[in-house]
């Protein structure tokens, strides 16, 4: 698909937010963006939203690293082999997990309607689940609650306008390093954000009766 | 929070789609379903959005297990340690991801613009990058992709008025047998799904400020 030229309206430009099913129909990937920046209020409110994924015991394992001067994006494209969309895009979040700090915090996490006995509770829970896994071993359990994190994002996204595209291609160590992240941390992907610039592709997935089964 | 009385209204029965900001606002784990069985076409719609997730290289690891009929719910309900929103619900969807059924079928996962190219390069990227892994290995690589689609998956339901509840806890060999699904693949969770009979909890989250920074 070729980039749109300038006599086209976005398709992002929408006055109103998306439907939901607008809103995953309408995703796709998108590597050339807009050249404006994001709006602040707007990129708060599409993190507040991914925030709301949910996630067993409430852990919010996920993490946003949210980049958005020109030194940094430059160094995240050259850590992402070069890929154009990272400096094309207005933002780039890289989506992570961080299951230390999660462990360490365990008490906030607790709903408040449940006092104190709450938030010892989810002490021990945290504690009896992961104290005896190694960082790696519950690094991993974090990574899958961030994934779904990371697909609310997205869908936030879109819902208001903007794209995006899942980036997993990229050298982890060198990011780490760029945003000086501890070791510890598990990556879920890159993904710049802003305004659709291009169509992108079409759709192609299985059906549903390739992907599910009933009972 | 307790159940609806009759006389409310739930708030599920909307007449028209959620926006994607009031679907992700408003879902909540909800554990007690209305008591009737879910419309088929939503039910199709639902997993036909699940299934527009992005993954990598298009690979749609993720595979979905509707249970619908009683007997199967009470099996998988004790699997899940006896939690009683597995029979609750009128539909339960296990999530998992099957990445050798993916390697398997690698070529149909190119883009038909691509062409006959485009297969013989989809099935190169494939055995390159996992040929060499062995099963759990890319297993787990196959289970971050699926976890994105699960977000999908509760935010296309709650969209069209539906709510679920995730579930993690629960004995995996026993869902594995039940379902007679093969050693290899691996679950993201479980999803019960019908519409809500109780308001649920409200959101419990760290602030944008404590888990996203700014670079």
């Amino acid at each position: 698909m070729s980039p749109m030229t300038a006599t086209q309206t976005p398709p992002a430009a929408t006055q109103r937010p998306l439907s939901m099913t607008e809103a995953i129909e309408s995703r796709r990937s998108i590597r050339q963006f807009v050249q404006e920046p994001l709006n602040q209020d707007d990129l708060r409110e599409i993190l507040r939203l991914a925030s709301l994924a949910p996630s067993a015991w409430n852990a919010q394992t996920w993490r946003f690293a949210v980049v958005q001067t020109p030194e940094l994006k430059e160094q995240l494209r050259e850590a992402a082999y070069g890929q154009p969309q990272v400096t094309s895009a207005p933002a780039v979040i890289v989506i992570y997990s961080d299951m230390e700090d999660t462990l360490q915090t365990a008490e906030d996490t607790a709903h408040p309607g449940l006092g104190d006995a709450g938030r010892t509770q989810q002490r021990a829970t945290f504690d009896g689940a992961f104290g005896a896994q190694d960082t790696a071993q519950r690094g991993q359990w974090g990574l899958t609650q961030a994934n779904i994190a990371f697909g609310f994002l997205m869908l936030a996204a879109r819902g208001l306008g903007y794209d995006t595209v899942p980036m997993l291609g990229f050298d982890q160590g060198k990011v780490r390093q760029i945003l000086d992240l501890p070791e510890h941390v598990q990556f879920a992907g890159i993904l710049p954000l802003g305004k659709r610039a291009e169509e992108g592709y079409p759709h192609h997935r299985h059906s549903v009766e390739r992907v599910a089964k009933f009972y």
